[in-house]
């Protein structure tokens, strides 16, 4: 008993699980920069968008209450296999939660073995961010300089500095019915304005705002069917870059605006369940993006065309962001380990875990089980 | 900026994880003692399963792979959401990792908050114990003593004690193709067989094990269509436990032997894909056992029915054990936190997680954006 002990506390190099807290992610994201780690990651999402037939894909699970969604996200390639918990909650900021919380997971597709668990709210905010300015730049027309950003909330600093970084934005029009919210997201983005040089201003109206705009991004929050944007708000050549319509009965678009534009989607059956498209006929034809990225359709065919990004969010874009955060993680020296599985000497001796645990609590067992281990030890 | 950090950093009670990592989970299992943890889980699961209808349910997501299967099984009622990460490796304990590794979480249905993170390999090892003697108790014949264990590994201890202690199993006899396994096995359960009064034997052959035996349990590996029991082992009034055929293409009975039971099912949509039923014809009729439970059907009905559990393991049964774990950590002392969401003065300001990271290491940010941090600075 005493020599097995021994063995099973050896430290095992196989079964460690690295960690990314939610406060390690913040240091992180802020000693590479917020603007480097969206660089990074919309770097990394071209090169898996690339290569998208080499991934396991299904449309995410979803949990509906009254209140909001709980969903998972797995996919997987040949050799990882990732998966995100996230939920949707506007009522959230009332109490003091955020609207959308996430962590998740990368695994070792050949053995199962969870390599790396981190916070993905912040990381979350990041991705979608690089999502949204990776498909810009293949549609929005060349030299778009002004975005209206409708929705002020948790998301949208990080898609300002996406699109003000990657595509050139230098004048950014905010709106948002909590002025609240508009405030905040200038204050952020106060200083990167100054060094950028960008204008930003607060408008009154989603009209004022999407006036003359290149680019037009909705990132609202409220869960029910809402006309954030209508049809009179289009103007030829426009791109919109559509985040907040994301789960069944959870939409920003007039159905018009879809008619009237070039819809491009990630994953096609997720967007048809949860995207802007839930309003549409089942044979409405959408493009998923990654095969303009590998040219086997059209992006923008003509300065004249309306192009819309209709974005709910895909695991792969997780996939993406958790690879790059555990190698930005692990350069920076900010991963720390949890024990999330059993270091066992015996793999088919699960049972003698317990026996570690009793050198520990002897004294505390049940007596009928006290019993029992004493006649072993 | 000095008095906005300040606020960031208050203690919030709101956000906060426990965790359980896999050593205090073996400590507390140790502590409050195998058996007396494994009826802590089947009073819990029975409660759960008599409200069967309370609960919003799914087949769980598979990510098949030549080595193995990756799952994710989340489940929800009202006020509580549980998932559950799970892989099913066989080769796996050639290289010194468990076939089956797993970790999971709650959360609150009205938030989305994640509230409990675990490590779910030994877990799953009790609950799937529990599981199996729940439903013994209610469809094996009374007095029901002698039990065949066919497949000795990791879970093997766990169903063994189940059925002493709860079903009053007095005769065990043990087959498993790698001796060594069974040696393990009679030498894990030797002090508890002293204690119970039970006879435990290592026997040569799955017909050697079933002879005579009132239940049969088979809890082996493979992934493939094997046959560890055929018809000709079957006796009259035999319960026959099935735990190892649980996915595509992974089963351990021969047809016949479905054809002659009564068949009892955890949620029949999950278990025509992965149970011992991918076999039988999609009307081959089956009963879950909730109904059973709830007096909704008929459980055994004569002294020489054979009754039939074909066991898959269904996210509800993770669900009540990550309740009664927690309940019992809570008690023990033996949760600690884990940091999974940030916490955030305003929840519409993500973006100042940023700043707080900046504080502390201001002197690494990279130098474009270094400037803009030092305007807000």
């Amino acid at each position: 008993m005493t020599a097995l002990t021994a063995v099973h506390r050896l430290p095992s190099a196989q079964v460690h699980t690295d960690f990314l807290s939610a406060t390690d992610a913040a240091r992180l994201v802020a000693r590479v920069g917020v603007v480097e780690c969206v660089r990074r990651i919309t770097q990394a999402l071209e090169a898996d968008f690339g290569r998208w037939n080499d991934f396991d894909k299904t449309a995410r699970t979803a949990a509906h209450s009254a209140q909001g969604v709980i969903e998972l996200m797995p996919v997987a390639d040949a050799h990882d296999y990732a998966f995100k918990y996230v939920n949707g909650h506007p009522v959230n900021t009332q109490h003091g939660l955020p609207t959308v919380m996430a962590f998740g997971a990368l695994a070792d597709v050949a053995t199962g073995m969870p390599r790396f668990v981190s916070e993905l709210t912040l990381t979350t905010a990041l991705r979608t961010a690089a999502t949204s300015v990776m498909v810009a730049r293949t549609l929005a027309r060349p030299g778009s300089h002004r975005m209206a950003l409708i929705g002020n909330g948790a998301q949208s600093e990080f898609q300002a500095l996406a699109f003000i970084d990657q595509l050139g934005v230098r004048e950014l029009r905010l709106f948002d019915v909590d002025r609240a919210a508009s405030a905040k997201l200038q204050r952020n983005l106060a200083p990167f304005a100054a060094l950028y040089g960008v204008e930003v201003q607060m408008v009154d109206s989603v009209h004022a705002a999407v006036q003359g705009a290149d680019v037009v991004t909705t990132v609202t929050a409220d869960k029910r069917n809402a006309v954030v944007l209508d049809a009179s708000a289009l103007a030829p050549g426009m791109h919109i870059n559509a985040v907040g319509g994301d789960c069944p009965g959870k939409t920003e678009l007039d159905a018009e605006v879809l008619a009237r534009s070039s819809v491009f989607v990630e994953y096609e059956p997720q967007t048809r369940l949860e995207g802007e498209l839930q309003q549409m006929p089942a044979d409405f034809a959408v493009t998923e993006f990654w095969r303009v990225l590998s040219g086997a359709a059209p992006g923008r065919v003509s300065d004249a065309q309306i192009t819309l990004f209709d974005s709910v969010g895909f695991a792969l874009e997780d996939y993406s962001a958790l690879r790059t955060m555990q190698a930005l993680g692990r350069e920076a020296g900010l991963l720390s380990r949890i024990e999330l599985v059993p270091t066992l000497a015996d793999p088919k001796d699960l049972f003698a875990l317990l026996h570690q645990g009793e050198d520990m609590h002897q004294a505390t067992l049940p007596s009928v089980e006290r019993a029992a281990w004493h006649k072993v030890a």
